[in-house]
């Protein structure tokens, strides 16, 4: 991205001018801001021609905020693949916009932008400390979920029907798209509403966000299935473990589970090509010296093997052909003609992943998010996702974090890492 | 089985003439019998007759034993598919043949009965317990495996010429079936070898074997596979969890993973027919009345279904088609003739579950098996397994215990169990 | 306990004339009984006086009860300490009584039996299949708990008032004789109330049940402390890890802590008793040997030891010195004196695994458990706990249940298999 | 810490003539540094007055290298208590060092500095691939630790007479002061020895490292603890959970516990001060709402209320008293005084908690932590440590990371969290 593109300017509905019930704690000063670089060239040719080196606001409890708290209900609504920790950011923002902002009426919308649209017929479930009490306990979502928009209008009338100050969006790139074109939608209406997204993303691919919820578990989940492939692999003359994980655009779970688990010999990811024929040499090598493999594959790497037609699915993502039915069939008869017998075993564990609760360190950053989220929605932001920069809470507009996906860098410390802990070739080409 | 069959009778290799080297510990009597049957009308059947009612002889440490310890090597071997706690079995068989008797070789052969024959090339390891000492707190096992027979001449030239006294298999029932003959062959040439068994199986489906190692841990870890199955379903509109575990002839572990899970709405079993519509209709009216559903499939469930050919596998069990595809494709095509909306999650854990390292209960049960195994060898019972029944340790022919495989009883507790605990109809017919 | 004493027969409130409104289940006969013994010889004395060997009642469903379902309501109550499996046993309480017998008002009486009591002030609650949904995934009770008795006159008013036709108590040895005094105060006031137990004891330490629930969990999750307690004494030059284990009068868990964790060196269990200068000298030797040692101990093992008078807690145990901390001071001042540096570590983690969650085997045992209690209940049986024997649930009387507790034989499998697992000498006197 | 103090300059032993034998990975470059700052105000004091913003040197591997890797031997000690994560770390600089730089000899230095003194005896393990191919699924540390200085001549003596190259020390404050210790010994005597330190604090308070391993590790753990808390306090009238943490100077541990578990409803850090009178007023209010209550005490917490004279343990951290015990004592006292029947459960779960092995965040962490502290020794840096800022591995001087102890900002956004997550008053005095 190009320095030019970093507009983190955040918009806000008006001026805040109701002091903040919060009490007992540090607000943050509008003006508080982190710098988006961490190297000092990169800043320099800002101060050279003049400019400010671009920084993001930082997120917090404001002294001031927008909203009358007692004159507006909130809604949240869940959309896209389940992701751990779905549930703690419900939980936070319920806890934080009934106890911090005595907020009295928080509408739950089910089964994603459908809840949003009256004639699908969902009826909103109204959210209380109570019901959320021990939600973070439960993977998935409490409020269902679907794929794919809804008809921005038809939302933004329910909105209005229900005097819904601020919209909580827990969601990926679609749905953060969707909820910027709501805010622009209320803007249109000149509708005081706030849009607010969470971005979740358990590929961890979203822009301007270190890490976000969940990847943290599914990375600790992803374990037990290398584990596995590895203890069959092992166990069987030419065994071969062979994992698919998530990770359509960016391989981030893949080259976290092959840094991990020592025991994974091969990493496959979107953004490093390979051909299979230098796979299937390099396999070959490491079965004929130490008797068995473990190959971990992001289900977006090696797509252009695949030779699918682009098709997209409910939320248009690009719909990817099978690489781990590819590969398991394509080693299979590499080594039946090749007369070599192995054992492979494919292990796919994305929906056990995904399903599971969040892990303690992923409780903790939704429970963070959701606050954050509370306190930006209060203040009057909007049109905006609450990120994770440098371990600090920021605000970034969705327009910017939806731009373009966050990617491995092939030169970068992390797919250094990659290479150096499974010792594969850096060209399998 | 009818009950003349029930000949519990212990072959041995000759008269225990060698004190015990263990102290301290209290000795089994070689008279100490558990009985069989556990109603007093079947024992009355026998006294009747005037017949001792059937009894199996109980395991445990004997005072005089039958091998000079220092005199032979013994030797372990694992065979057929994973399964949690091979290598607590192993670890406990080199502690207490080592500690208890103070043998001084132990071998592990690799991958199976391959390992036991000579031109395979595979070397036997030398076991310690240095090398053996954590070895429990890892999956699968360490000497590797392999399935199928292999030629028993060949196998009894391999423990004559490494001076084996014992050869304790770890496998399933064709295993075993293998034990017996290396025992037959053995006496023909007059060699004293004692051949032990400890049967592994997943699917708990040993008779004369109340619960064998590794199924409690097998139907934990199934537990993540049912519960991701109902937080996916439940998170979508007419969601559908579908998860095929193990149980290619008894449906134990699918059985009490459905008396775990409550979530669990069907539970198909080897052992109880059903017919595709019956299911079908059912499950239509569970999404009509529920909006969600979990069914839980054993491998073995619905074979009458497939109409596939009776193929085997290389250790001659009858290979199913695949009920899990199977189940997954047509509840798609059904609900998509007839309109119905539905998301369908399909979960296979089984290379995930067995390769688990065993959980604390099953770790006390492989400890105690391998120490049981131990003495039953040492005392010069030969072509027979260590049992557990009636929360007691005991000797089982081999002949036995492979005669036919345990299964569920429709009309029985865990049958009952199931369909009190799924609310499933009994007739999905 | 003497033969003569084996009276297993279950006191019931009246003729069963209404049928089961269960369907699809099969139904237990109310002749179908399981032998006591497991020896022939031991059921031989008794026909050789023409007696029948005793035999336990088998639980399950009655084809026809004794109590109209929709003419009473249910109460529970649950006293003593927590235990992992309470909460299951509750929800399966719940969800027998509602969905098999369509019972419609079922409370939950809080803190114990305090909650039967009025003029405490805790009003019952009511329990629904939705309210009890997922709490079998919460350690603790969700009802709270109380210790000790109350008065029985007052309890029983509350139980008329409220129309109680069944009464269940899930508690220990105190509850259980609590219940039984209920049991005996109904029948004198001519009210046909149930009262069944479901024996809650942590220690597995009541008779006539093979395992109670909550042992495999608190067994379990003793192995994080026996973990912790090595790694720490492994990671120091004569270190020792010291830890205390719940078994006030029976030392189950401590024995199978030390047989599931072959790291442990020394078991002291209150049924074995040992003098301190004989542990310390064994203690010396191992560290002399091996360089570190893992000691676990149950709390009410050497209490000849500590010379306290007899005190008795709220629930009327004997009240014990803490032979952990007695320990840890005795250890720490003998090495001081004989100027050897050791580290000794101290766990005492009781209060941890008493609040876990059942794991999967035991809420498979709290459902089957609460079904059957529901069973008996329903079926006019009172005065009874539901037990396991041999793999199959039973009716015991709460006189015989109570009479005294079960313990380890020193000279039984259990305690020999701690003495071939640790390697301690059989004598540390 | 004053700015001026921010001298991040790495010492080095000479030029890097030596190609790096690691082929196929991306190298970092001598001037790529990270900005310390991450506000743009602080950057431009420094431009305004002409000077660079503090920046840290990166880490990771360079194209030449000081050392020829077949010359030298490398060495690893560990010191302090146990954290988990010390076997990752070891593990990964052993196959960093062999497989990365082919350095054919590594010892393990057992029991801490103590190994690194000849006249104690402990042997130095060597150090293969083989050796520590599975040690990071052990809790500890392998080679045994210990407390406290040793002399650094006679360290060094045996660092010449191993002909070791590089030392690699993990451990904290106190064994990193010693590691530099060594190094300008090392200087003094003009042999080329490079001191890499790795910092080892569970507590996560050592400066300039943004997470220290094992922190996110021992904050999962702890829930377990807490979890145990509130189960008990919410199983009983007035319950009252009390878990003592670690965290002897700053509160991380027990502060992040507070945020994860939001059932904990006081937190009790040594940064913030407390009174006893205002923590029992806030209890008890909350107990009179509530009817129950969870305390997460830092070890370090309330010491002024202890009164103990200044003591210092052999690694010469202040000894505390323990004010755990003391706030178990001074609650039961208030309540036993003012008449309100409570039941306090007291847990203590720091041995538990840092035996554990790394969760797979940790072990990710910590191999990248020892592949670097590989890269920095080789490249003939000394006298620092590998450090983690904004999600980048660094290089720090020795010096600078020990020169004062990193803290909780009651200012900031941690404490913030704590209070709006626990919802205790800011002020407890």
């Amino acid at each position: 991205m190009t320095d030019q593109a970093l507009d983190f300017s955040i918009e806000r509905l008006g001026e805040c001018r109701i002091p903040s019930p919060m009490t007992g704690v540090p607000f943050t000063g509008d003006g508080e801001r982190l710098l988006y670089h961490d190297r000092f060239e990169d800043i320099r040719r800002f101060l050279d021609i003049g400019a400010d080196p671009p920084s993001m606001e930082l997120a917090g409890p404001r002294e001031r905020i927008f909203f009358d708290p007692t004159a507006i209900a909130c809604g949240i609504v869940t959309c896209g693949g389940l992701c751990p920790g779905i549930n703690d950011v419900i939980r936070a923002l319920v806890l934080s916009l009934h106890h911090h902002y005595k907020v009295r009426t928080i509408f739950g919308f089910q089964f994603g932008y459908e809840g949003l649209v009256r004639r699908h017929g969902h009826r909103p479930l109204e959210l209380t400390p109570e019901s959320v009490s021990r939600i973070c306990e439960l993977g998935g979502t409490i409020l269902g979920s679907s794929r794919g928009p809804q008809d921005t209008g038809e939302m933004v009338d329910t909105l209005e029907e229900l005097n819904i100050g601020i919209l909580f969006a827990i969601g990926g790139d679609g749905t953060l798209k969707g909820a910027g074109k709501i805010a622009v939608e209320a803007r249109r209406r000149g509708r005081p509403i706030s849009v607010i997204g969470i971005p979740k993303t358990i590929d961890n691919d979203i822009s301007f966000i270190q890490k976000s919820f969940g990847f943290e578990t599914a990375v600790a989940e992803a374990q037990r299935a290398t584990y596995a492939a590895h203890t069959e692999a092992a166990g069987h003359r030419n065994g071969i473990g062979l994992v698919k994980l998530m990770g359509r655009d960016s391989g981030f779970i893949a080259a976290f589970s092959a840094i991990i688990d020592s025991q994974v010999n091969f990493c496959l990811v979107p953004e490093v090509p390979f051909t299979l024929a230098g796979l299937l040499k390099s396999l070959e090598e490491r079965l004929r010296r130490r008797g068995h493999a473990v190959i971990v594959a992001a289900e977006g790497a090696g797509q252009q093997l695949l030779k699918t037609a682009e098709e997209r699915d409910a939320s248009g993502n690009v719909k990817h052909g099978d690489i781990g039915i590819f590969l398991r069939d394509a080693v299979k008869e590499h080594f039946g003609r090749s007369g070599m017998e192995i054992s492979l075993k494919y292990i796919d564990p994305s929906y056990t992943i995904r399903s599971q609760p969040a892990n303690p360190h992923d409780s903790a950053l939704c429970l963070l998010l959701g606050h954050n989220a509370a306190h930006a929605g209060m203040s009057g932001r909007t049109n905006m996702v609450v990120g994770l920069w440098n371990h600090r809470f920021t605000h970034v507009p969705i327009a910017l974090a939806t731009r373009e996906r966050k990617k491995i860098d092939p030169e970068g410390w992390i797919w250094s890492s990659v290479l150096a802990s499974t010792g594969q070739p850096r060209d399998l080409g």
